[in-house]
């Protein structure tokens, strides 16, 4: 799906510039499971990829039902609700969170009865030709019903399914047909499927509960179930489970290995593995990196709340500066909070952050975050860290300037509000008010997920590198939403 | 859409047997007026057609959006709600109420994308060639997401979008393919249209405030909101206002006038109006000439809260019996109210009626309801007279025998339920446990309806004449639904 | 507990200007029945009497708990809920309904702990010495937390269970305190006590279900959970169950029975019965009455809905003009009604009320209610029916002019808004547009609670007789609050 | 108020087995503030002190009115009720968190009406002989509606104005009836009063915006709402807000200064000073007496998310061993999250936490924590890291063993479920399957509230060394309850 840019007053993280991506999950069970229950567990593990909204769609008594809702996993599914879905085959999916734009007609997963009976579809990722298909289809007297890509994918299916008896061949043309990045997750009554992109843009892992399968997003829902993690979905490749096998099926179609670089600056949990890369120990490395890149003498290294967390652990371990806090962050967040009005001084109201004085005082602080994407929030930060009575405020960054939209999910559609895209790092540095400011390089950042296959990334936000050619006006498209 | 043959324990009716119809509604605004709350008001003035659901669709900066939910309009639409939603053109539907199968996938209006732009679409009706369609599109590759006849309309309209330019012609071939009742109000961004089965199987009348028009199912909308009552929509016609101007276009199609007779029977408020004949009117006849036909020595007549009450009016009218009232109803119901458990005896607990002991106590009493079809409630009645001390208690009923299913809307899918299917009128008698029984003959009930055109009623559910040929095997479809 | 002045917008009756009373109910079970449950379905069945919030006390595992909130029965009882609470002895309450001011302090039953232990307390009436109780109280450093009645009884029973061992001296010396009306339901652990005034003001009656008896505001509860009538509590009694054991207490305080005729007239179900009259024959007897004291020539007679149909009906019996329908109410109201703002042009929009223009066509119609308090209501009636048509409306009220504030729990505060206080019969006719005018004369309207004691009403609000000295300066009290 | 041993489910924190006090606030706002909602984010600041319900009281028109709720301040306060709250004055309140007792009763403030006019109370803490004044009362008639000792602290307020006219010596009198631990913010409509116990056992904060002066339980909320931080409440002492002025009465009953220790171990904010210390600061400090204290050879100190993190920090810095993080924590926790049933293999799933294995994997970890209660927390931690790899695991534990029930707001009434009060230290080790344990010693914790005065801390759940005369059998009392 095409993410918006808006402020995201719930996100958990502070930082409200970078938006998040979706998660996808599914079970065929063969064993005496809940698959139901342990897809809700499982979503809540994938929770941080989406907090919009999220559903659960069920194989139950013949027919795929399901439920799904705008709110978070514990807001949308009741005990009643639970209680109502069981079978053996379930997708389920978390979608990225956003203001008010939150709309029913969204969520997924998308079910829809076609020729071949009912599917229910779950998609993280973003089609750079979902226009031009929705076109084609429309063109020849197709309706659609809500924005997502998954109903793009499902008419795929669809029209393939006429010509393809074997759901096998369907999802290869399927994937013939779509460009851009996708994680799919995709049950019929008795079959379920994962599909990676040819590029692996995105992730997609399988995991195993005795006999029974399980295909998620990360791997830290798989630990979250009680799961083994078995392997990662390939680039390319399509899995399908059904009468209880796993068939993978190698699509020809495969690209330069090209997962988004901000699944590990970002997006996924430190406690997942990805492509065989572990997420916090590249963030930790992240933090080594810069230190040597980017050495400053100061007393204290300390990390933005959660998202610099790791890296200033790394960034200290390298320098020997001592590791500390200075930001003290309130978790106590929810949809249903109440932003400053005019009347209350926002200057300086600190809602979410407040900063350890004693900590701070007198002292020469390098403050390190993952990324800048607006600026805002650091500049914010460093101000904070000053009149807290910081000597010197250091700003590291562990991944490079954010200066290219990006077209395959991360929600940076448009370059005029890309700090680095419009500025250099002098110019950044005396924008955020900071003493100095290092950004890791993208040589250093490619060094970060050890055991990751090498150069199997894109960051094309970073260079502007697009591992595909993207459609000329896609900007226009997408603002056009 | 298909009703189900779901026990509806919201109906602030007693009888728990029939179900309604759905409600549309529709403005084009040529003047300062406040078109979305007044289709707040005119859905109000609906709910009775339908009680499961509804929705608002608005023609707003270019984009059709809106609103829709499970729940009564005062439930779905909030302030804030309705703050949010603005514009010229509208288009409005409450969906009937069952239990249970409450889905958000059907709330209507549909909105949907197609290659001129989008499109909003409210249905009352059931078209019986739904599943037929719906095949033929599949076997073409489409998907369908919801059980409505809305999304078969919207397909069929693309698909003739593709052929023709004109949205007239559109609409025109749309029409063609429709074989059932339908009453329907689409909107596109600029233009509002309204239609009328060739049979006039489900009605649907236009109204003006000034110089804005609506089109709504029933005239009691137009009161509700102030609007002046201009004609009825005429079967198989279509109108479409743009640019402020009404115009007509009559189909070719016109079969033989059928408006469904259940609408001056049960469905249709009583202060509506439906092609020149007022319901209210017609009950009262009804009563009259029941009271002719099956004459009674008795003490008073009372109706059946509240579907009986007019005809008991117009039955003690002419058998110069005194009118009186028996059975008090608690009008406090909502769709949280918690029912009796077997712990309860279920038997002697009356929670939504109440007999006046007074009254009833040592009198024969002639008891009036408009219909009957599983016949459960009324034997409860009549066990309830009987217990509350009356002498005798006489049935009469302000229609015929209801024996046949319809397919056209109405909650009728299956004989084995209908009590006048599979028992004589003396077996009915006996079953409920009434002193005497007396049905309104077809011949009286055609009379009713005074100032409608003569012979323009669909009695298929009574005397199994359909107005069109039902496609074999309809039964099985629905029952498989 | 004190009503307010306020207009009550959620109001199931059409006349927005007099409120209701409370509703109380208990049960004592010596059975195995669900007395939760039953007092569940008691309540609602007293729903009537109080739409602004509800409650129930349990004696449950030693302590008295239970639950409340703000709503109608069904919205604040859920099966969770229902679940939570078992016990043998309750207690419930309906409050009435208003706007706004609804505060979860003021919900009741009164669950208190004072030296005995616990208490739970349910009131419906008014106090008049209230305030000065209260007064009394903070004189000797007691301290307040809600503004009902029930907390200044609870007070008194504390106060006195120092001084007297026994529960019955205890309720007999509290007695002796209370100066107004007031029907009092009380639990403690063990026993359940009702309590009618020496005036016998509001009403209660007791019913049994095989051994268990229930105490409740009106028999129509008793009716709605299939409990047997036993007889009404006597001004002035005090009842105790305990041990399965219904024990009498005549204080000798009896003063002469007043029953609040506006029971009668309008607060209580017609399906009641109070102090051995039934409340549907009365108001038959009312339009009967009215017939004879006010007759007319005229074509149709009809009640407004719902509260003046039958008197309507005895009207009609006795003047032999037909009894019809003409005006038809919308039943779907609820608490979140969105009413309609400025922009919408409220004087030509009837959202709840419409009228059936072929039966007032042409016709001079007796339009009948209950009471008039405002007037405004009456005169937009009038308005609606001359605009449908009327060729006369003749306005016969089946009680006599309200012209003084009651004290006992009408809410009827000032003298300032009642239009009869304020004008003429003849004026009255003037300001609501009406042909003739007629109200009921209090000689006619003591006729007719058929079977109730004689000359035991009262009477105030219409004769400014009061049944108790009233303290000066009682209107400034109360609108002080 | 007396918290109960009930398994908090919503806690943001993992260790479920001690539970916080409440926390208070308090505007007198002199200049143009608006002070309800600082107010609102005062309480979202202090939402870690209580999770289970709030409330806002305001002097508003004359009258002290206000909103409270189950939930937290998010959830309990929306837009449409902080806009109907306005006015100078306010006391606010969050009540601790714990499973199903949630009852309205009991929410905070109490607004009450005595003799005086109107008060609103707020209070964190626990008195020790509130039974007793509450018998004393209830001997003398009184009635009680919650269990809050806010309810006792008013009966004396009202007692004791009808001696004593002024203000302050009411409260100075009321005071001296107080024994235990109390924190408390009251106001009447012109003034606003904290009251502090006089062993300073609960914090309370003095800050200022300008003119205007806020009361709060701690400093982090004064930053969250910019404002400056003046100086603590002083043990035993009370201040006065009135007509602008602060006034501060010292009451000859000044005790040893005995701060709770566990508001540095664990209740407060890290962001927030008490006494003069930092309570982050304190808590570096006990990591580092801890590695002083316990040495162990390792490879990884880490602590567990969020109370062990500091303290970790602390422990590495000393030791020199390198700091890092083995367990991430899912953050999306809420009040309606379902818990695993039976059938879903409770031992393998780990809905909150995960192991970061590549961080354990061969390593020997020391793993901190603040505190062991009951100990399951901390053993399933261990298991964890022993099955993702770990060679040794060290627990270390920044405060001494918790072998004594507090009786002044901590959860911790009875020794059966203290692992400490019943287990060796060796004992402890074996029983958490660890390979070596250390707790800080009493001298040591003592040591670490740097700038605090010497000895004012009540160690008393550590050392049984209670700072006051605890009434024997209060433990049944607590159990009673």
């Amino acid at each position: 799906m095409i993410p918006k840019n808006n402020v995201n007053p719930d996100c958990l993280n502070n930082r409200d510039e970078l938006h998040e991506s979706c998660g996808v999950f599914g079970i065929y069970s063969n064993d005496d499971i809940d698959a139901v229950r342990l897809t809700y567990y499982g979503l809540y593990a994938l929770q941080h990829r989406g907090q919009q909204s999220c559903g659960i769609a069920v194989s139950q008594d013949g027919h795929i039902t399901g439920h799904k809702g705008i709110g978070l996993v514990p807001e949308v599914f009741t005990e009643k609700v639970l209680d109502r879905l069981e079978g053996r085959i379930t997708v389920g999916h978390t979608r990225y969170s956003t203001t008010g734009g939150a709309s029913m007609e969204d969520c997924q997963p998308l079910i829809i009865r076609y020729k071949e009976g009912q599917l229910a579809i779950a998609h993280n990722g973003n089609l750079i030709n979902a226009s031009k298909i929705r076109l084609d289809f429309e063109n020849r007297g197709a309706i659609f019903q809500t924005s997502t890509d998954s109903e793009v994918i499902a008419n795929l299916i669809s029209r393939f399914g006429l010509k393809y008896k074997n759901f096998e061949e369907v999802l290869i043309e399927t994937t013939k047909n779509l460009l851009g990045s996708y994680a799919v997750v995709i049950m019929t009554k008795k079959k379920l499927a994962g599909i990676r992109d040819p590029w692996g843009l995105r992730p997609l892992s399988i995991g195993k509960i005795d006999n029974s399968y399980i295909l998620t997003s990360e791997t830290c829902a798989l630990d979250t179930i009680g799961a083994e993690f078995v392997r990662d979905v390939e680039p390319g490749e399509i899995v399908i489970i059904e009468e209880g096998i796993l068939k993978s099926i190698k699509t020809n179609q495969k690209k330069p290995h090209s997962l988004c670089i901000f699944e590990h600056i970002y997006f996924a949990r430190p406690d997942s593995f990805i492509d065989g890369a572990s997420i916090y120990q590249s963030r930790l490395e992240a933090g080594k990196l810069l230190a040597i890149q980017h050495p400053v003498e100061a007393d204290l290294v300390a990390g933005v709340p959660d998202s610099g967390i790791t890296a200033a652990i790394g960034f200290a371990r390298q320098s020997k500066i001592p590791y500390g806090e200075v930001l003290i962050k309130n978790r106590y967040v929810g949809r249903t909070f109440i932003q400053p009005n005019q009347k209350i001084r926002e200057e300086s109201i600190n809602i979410k952050l407040n900063t350890l004085k004693k900590e701070v005082e007198g002292k020469r602080i390098v403050i390190i975050d993952d990324s800048i994407v607006r600026g805002t929030t650091t500049k914010k930060i460093v101000r904070m860290l000053k009149e807290a009575g910081a000597k010197e405020v250091h700003v590291r960054i562990s991944s490079p300037p954010v200066k290219f939209p990006c077209y395959f999910g991360i929600d940076i559609a448009t370059k005029e509000y890309l700090i680095a895209a419009n500025n250099s790092v002098e110019e950044i540095k005396e924008i955020i008010g900071a003493d100095s400011i290092g950004f890791l390089s993208v040589e250093n950042l490619l060094k970060c997920p050890i055991g990751a296959p090498k150069d199997s990334f894109c960051t094309a936000c970073l260079t502007g590198k697009y591992p595909m050619k993207v459609p000329s006006g896609l900007d226009e498209t997408l603002e056009d939403k």
